[in-house]
């Protein structure tokens, strides 16, 4: 008699494709073959400088026990100071918390915010595990969909169709992924108002702030005190793996959101938050990582369409391209099997992204070595062509 | 117009009140006055030695980017290796499952196996988070009443009278929070055989494995392939906040567990996930601690009783004693303010754990170093028979 349990309905939630990819692709990397990592959000560069020396020192001295649940208040003192620094805004240390990752925050903003059956907005394509996460959840995605027509960008309208069958919160991120779009000031301030106006609570996803190619983005914390913010350390300061990141919440949320932590959390990792403190300091160094995403950016740009690769929205953030493969591919899955299995290029079909329209985009970062992007775009400017359907 | 952000009812959990405590020691530390550590759950000590150097290299050589979700194949090999060594059971490393502390894996188990209104039976007293993260997924809690009379252990009966409103899930620390109570291998497979019978996943806790001051805890991997073994560096290896543990899973709950892992969380912290590579050829000097544990928690067993606290049921393992305290108070959360208000003892209000009888009793974790359990003991034996009701 096998007695094997029961996966739960709620388990059965969609892959994040993108770490499926992942792995074939380093399981090609073990098998001795050449792989070009244009697939995961991840920086190609260590942490930075100070924050590796921050981590030496706490490895060196500190005991790296629990902290409390919200946080090192060193760090939170850190972040507090950040926003006034970068954006004249002031938030009071007690409002951050910090997070095991932005992931972390997610998952404390949706449950410390919505309950089962609860009904949240986001953009379609948009980061896949705001509804897998909603689903393992029992709350409801509400997409709204985007495109090359909105420069991939919501608008108020959309939050005001979710809204009709009733709406608890919204989350956009700006810049978004996968596609690098970003909202202007003006933009993001009628979003949060028609949020308000539908009495659903507003997400700002903004992990990737400081990762822009044009004008910067701007806070939510700017135009409002009710709306939760999440970042992270990840994506601007190199640290994916290191798992920290943070929320600034409205104060009715500060307490649900610690004893939600306390409990599925205890704490965010010790060593990284004693790091992340001095990954501040670490802005000119990053800035230097930035003009690299900025050049591999524009190598893509220019050898993409050469490829046949010519409809790309050149968004203004992050370090994604979102590219249409409708004239190669209606399978993106299928496509980004047979491209990493003849190319040795990785990257994410749209699918993850955008359950829809996904089967006709890929995207591809460029957080990696700028010899690894030519080398990429030189890959498939010589097998694209003989893909055409 | 105030629009503060309502929080979810599911967000109206108890805060898990340990952590409340600490904060509690915490700002006293800060105000310069003295707080012996009796409160938290933590070891004393640093990490060891070879897990130290591990980081340092990883610092130096690795990127530290996301890792696989299910964990980086060489720590996942390393677990698998110590089942062989240490049980003598053979555990496949696709089998098991790194994760960001034992706090990921109960979330994961949780979520993976149970689905909304879900029904698990888990003992009273017993860690607080297990059915705190069950209310916050609106599965249900059913509560298997232990006391002295049966050692703080569960029995078949229970989880038979349990299942007679339908049972979804068992979960049994053993050694067991805050008791330290350890199940013989005998008592370990008779519950899980009871689980079976009701047609309920197990899930042994076995993050206290390695501290056992009598016969060692056997692992539920000896008796079934078919339950869910949730473990830590937290405990042992004395790796706390560095936010690693793991899952063994049986197989129909590895996909969709790395499902969800991928979604919630990505992936456990780089760095602490190669530190711990190291951590098995660290066991000599992780026994060497676990004799100063031995050593302390003689000490609170010579001299708790000297201050009034009687009635102890000296268990076998982890580092807590579970002391009954009506005799000095009916309201242990006013008692553990006090006591730490007036000699600067922290300990944990057994209101934590229980919320039936948690009123009468307190944890007291002999974690600490050795000075600070003498000098606790000592404070406690002048301030206690002043309290006495």
């Amino acid at each position: 008699m096998s007695s094997q349990p029961q996966p739960s309905r709620r388990s059965r939630i969609d892959p994040f494709i993108v770490m499926d990819v992942m792995r074939a692709a380093r399981e090609r990397t073990e098998a001795g073959r050449e792989v070009f990592h244009l697939e995961v959000g991840q920086p190609g560069t260590k942490a930075p400088g100070p924050v590796r020396e921050a981590a030496r020192r706490a490895l060196n001295r500190d005991r790296l026990g629990y902290t409390d649940a919200l946080g090192l208040p060193e760090l939170r003192r850190a972040i507090s100071k950040n926003y006034h620094d970068l954006y004249g805004v002031d938030v009071p240390m007690e409002r951050i918390a910090v997070t095991t990752g932005s992931s972390a925050g997610f998952v404390l903003a949706f449950l410390a915010a919505f309950d089962a059956g609860g009904r949240i907005a986001m953009t379609n394509p948009g980061y896949p595990c705001y509804r897998q996460i909603a689903s393992a959840f029992a709350m409801e995605p509400v997409m709204m969909e985007t495109g090359p027509h909105s420069r991939w960008l919501p608008v108020p309208g959309d939050i005001e169709r979710a809204a009709a069958g009733g709406l608890d919160g919204v989350i956009v991120a700006s810049p978004a992924n996968p596609t690098g779009a970003v909202l202007s000031d003006q933009e993001l301030a009628e979003l949060i108002g028609a949020a308000r106006q539908a009495g659903a609570v507003y997400i700002s996803d903004e992990i990737y702030h400081g990762l822009s190619y044009g004008a910067p983005a701007g806070t939510a914390l700017a135009v409002s005190d009710d709306v939760i913010v999440i970042n992270s350390f990840s994506k601007y300061f190199c640290m994916t793996g290191w798992r920290v990141g943070w929320m600034v919440l409205p104060e009715a949320l500060i307490r649900p959101v610690e004893r939600l932590a306390q409990n599925l959390y205890i704490a965010a990792p010790s060593l990284s938050q004693h790091a992340a403190i001095a990954a501040f300091e670490a802005r000119d160094e990053m800035e230097a990582v930035k003009d690299i995403y900025a050049r591999n950016r524009q190598i893509l740009l220019n050898e993409l369409p050469k490829a046949g690769l010519t409809d790309i929205v050149p968004a203004g953030g992050a370090f994604y391209l979102y590219a249409d493969i409708s004239r190669f591919s209606d399978d993106s899955l299928a496509f980004a099997r047979r491209m990493l299995d003849e190319t040795g290029v990785a990257a994410t079909p749209g699918l993850d992204f955008d359950q829809v329209n996904g089967h006709n985009y890929m995207r591809f970062s460029f957080a990696g070595p700028t010899e690894e992007i030519e080398a990429a775009a030189e890959r498939l400017k010589a097998w694209l062509p003989g893909q055409a359907l």
